[in-house]
């Protein structure tokens, strides 16, 4: 196609989307778990097929020379299509947020207001590789009263393709609106700028992906873009920690599952209790597998690999660890508000005053205090499934839940008041 | 001064905003009142300064030939900065956002969980003419704890520069951390497309102003912009309405300020109650001196201009106003969906299914029953001072108070917990 073409392929989608928000912000809760549970039992249903097209993307794959890793991310199996019918079951038993009170007062000359939750609207979700997404994503949306135009990679078009095409036949059996959950059916990769240019119909695009791609929507994008960016999380040891508290979750934030972006990156020890701390955790660490790469004050402790300016940027995603030692709290604070990522910081310490000013000091969307920074997740905190963490400090920081796939309108009811 | 020259002082502004700010987030309410109050004395005490470097802007403006409406926005007297300290007073009196704690929960594991108020940050903000901005915009934002970088229009540069001069010099006596307000001191328009690109340290943009204004910020933003889009607001007349009420409310809405966002735009009329309704609004109407444009069906009721399709897209800011019949609630509302702005839209009737049904459709920020749509404005709505009306749907929608300019941050605390 032509991009001319695509663009007007693109426009027509999502006009198509506007018009289905329209009608999904009227749909009941119930109306809604309908058409959401008639989509589990149509994936079910259609599990074989599903696994059949994808057996195209793992051949293409293949042929292309994907990585071993990337292979098994693609893969899917009766059981993984189990699984993403079991995650539509759990959206369904999540409170509906839409039509939520969030605030009701009176004015003077008698007018009655109320802040009430309503959809967003329309949503774009920009997403690499893993298919569940497809479902995952557009179900998440659903329930929030919103319609998505979703854009999956290319090495998952035929998977993709299956289960949207379930989700839409299921659904619109059970009342979902044309329109509501559409795929981008072609791989051209200017319906990625396309979609950017949809700002009068699009509310917001979702990039779920690594930061090319953020990258790309962010300076094309015309409308709002809630971007799920690096996580370099960090734990400061304090002077006052429990030693053996400090090393259980240093070494859980760092090696539970460091391929993730709440995994510990950067660990920060106050000098006073660094000769005591530091060889326990190294120990630990290395009992793991976690290659050490400490500041000149660490090396004089525990055997380490020099650190680079770069490490206190990096984002490793794997079982190596930068240390540095500082002399304060304030300094710990600083290093993490200049180098880090805004995402995920814990302090371990006994001292309650220290917890407090760290957790007010630090600019980051999730701030701990004693507790493994791989709890910063929407399932561990209790929002049932998230769409991910977002790095934004507008409208939704940290992990993303039904609530912040919401906007809200202001109704107000009178009787003639006039402005005077 | 060169491009590069601009991006490397508006990068320097940038930096130091960034590093006010996280000293702004650690303030309590009562010091960021003291530096509030401060910086009213000083307004005060420099009245007669500011007063004369607002005369320069006038000279300069008569010579440029602007037009007498835009002198009077861009003229400062001792009484209006009076207002604009006044103004800094009533924000001194708000309650402080920031620390609100918006939730609280715990976990089975034990941890606590907190979703608390916290500033966004770093704000930048773009506005045109009016020179109390520069005064009304920071101050809102230092209360809610956010460092500001104001780029005002050319026309207003001396004005700008002596009120942001005794606000910092005022401020900073009191404790207002450097760095916390700045002016762009210079005019060179390359420093709107700088600010824009300043997404390493400004969190967001809000840019008050023309739509010429706005669509730049839009395209070349990197951050996110808060806009405030046009205001093509609707009342629809019910069949069930009372018509005396909406014949007050017609007029209200049109004619008591015409000129700004929440004023009518487009009257809608059920075609049931347009031949007892329309003649004494007209009559009511024309009264104002308010220019009747209507529908073919309007013209067989009053006399009215003939309407053309861009009626339905205008913001008139004008004593004018398109009128249209209707057949049907759902047709009033895919009218307001489809030609308005998303700003404020009310419907008059005595029928509560109606109302309720038109408030849950119409896909607006402020939704009115039986009231005036120029009550679609902060102060009206108690929030005691506004920043603008955001025609947004995330994060801010409709009018903008201090809990606008916030975010939040989740604190988690625990005894160690360690994730399996």
């Amino acid at each position: 196609m032509t991009e001319a073409e695509v663009q007007e392929r693109i426009e027509e989608m999502a006009r198509a989307a506007r018009a289905a928000a329209l009608e999904l912000a009227l749909l009941t809760s119930e109306e809604k778990n309908a058409i959401l549970r008639a989509m589990a039992v149509g994936l079910r249903a259609g599990a074989g097929a599903i696994v059949e097209a994808n057996a195209k993307d793992l051949e293409a794959g293949a042929e292309k020379g994907l990585g071993k890793a990337m292979l098994d991310r693609l893969r899917l199996d009766e059981a993984r299509v189990e699984a993403i019918a079991g995650g539509i079951d759990q959206v369904v038993g999540l409170p509906d947020p839409v039509g939520e009170v969030l605030g009701e007062w009176q004015r003077p000359n008698g007018m009655r207001l109320q802040q009430v939750r309503v959809p967003i609207g329309t949503i774009g979700i920009i997403y690499e590789s893993r298919p569940n997404v497809t479902s995952d994503a557009a179900v998440l949306c659903l329930k929030a009263g919103n319609a998505t135009i979703l854009r999956g990679g290319s090495e998952a078009i035929h998977s993709n393709r299956a289960i949207a095409g379930v989700l839409q036949l299921a659904g619109g059996e059970a009342g979902l609106p044309a329109g509501a959950i559409q795929l981008i059916p072609f791989t051209d990769r200017s319906s990625v700028s396309a979609l950017c240019r949809m700002d009068g119909w699009l509310d917001v695009i979702i990039p779920r992906g690594g930061r090319g791609l953020i990258e790309t929507v962010v300076s094309q994008a015309r409308m709002p873009v809630i971007k799920h960016y690096d996580g370099i999380c960090h734990v400061f040891v304090d002077a006052a920690a429990d030693p053996a508290m400090a090393v259980d979750i240093t070494v859980n934030s760092k090696a539970q599952k460091p391929g993730v972006c709440n995994a510990l990156e950067t660990l920060l020890v106050h000098a006073d209790i660094a000769a005591d701390f530091l060889p326990k955790a190294a120990e630990a660490l290395r009992a793991k597998g976690v290659e050490l790469r400490g500041c000149e004050r660490t090396r004089g402790l525990i055997e380490a690999v020099p650190v680079g300016e770069d490490d206190w940027k990096a984002e490793y995603l794997d079982l190596i660890l930068a240390i540095r030692v500082v002399d304060s709290l304030d300094e710990a604070v600083d290093h993490i508000n200049t180098h880090g990522s805004h995402h995920t910081d814990a302090i371990v310490t006994a001292d309650e005053a220290a917890a407090e000013r760290f957790l007010r000091a630090v600019d980051s969307a999730c701030v701990f205090h004693n507790v493994s920074t791989r709890f910063a997740d929407g399932e561990e905190f209790g929002f049932g499934a998230e769409i991910g963490i977002s790095t934004e400090k507008l409208h939704a920081r940290g992990p993303m839940g039904l609530r912040e796939l919401t906007s809200y309108q202001y109704r107000v009811r009178g009787e003639g008041q006039l402005k005077g």
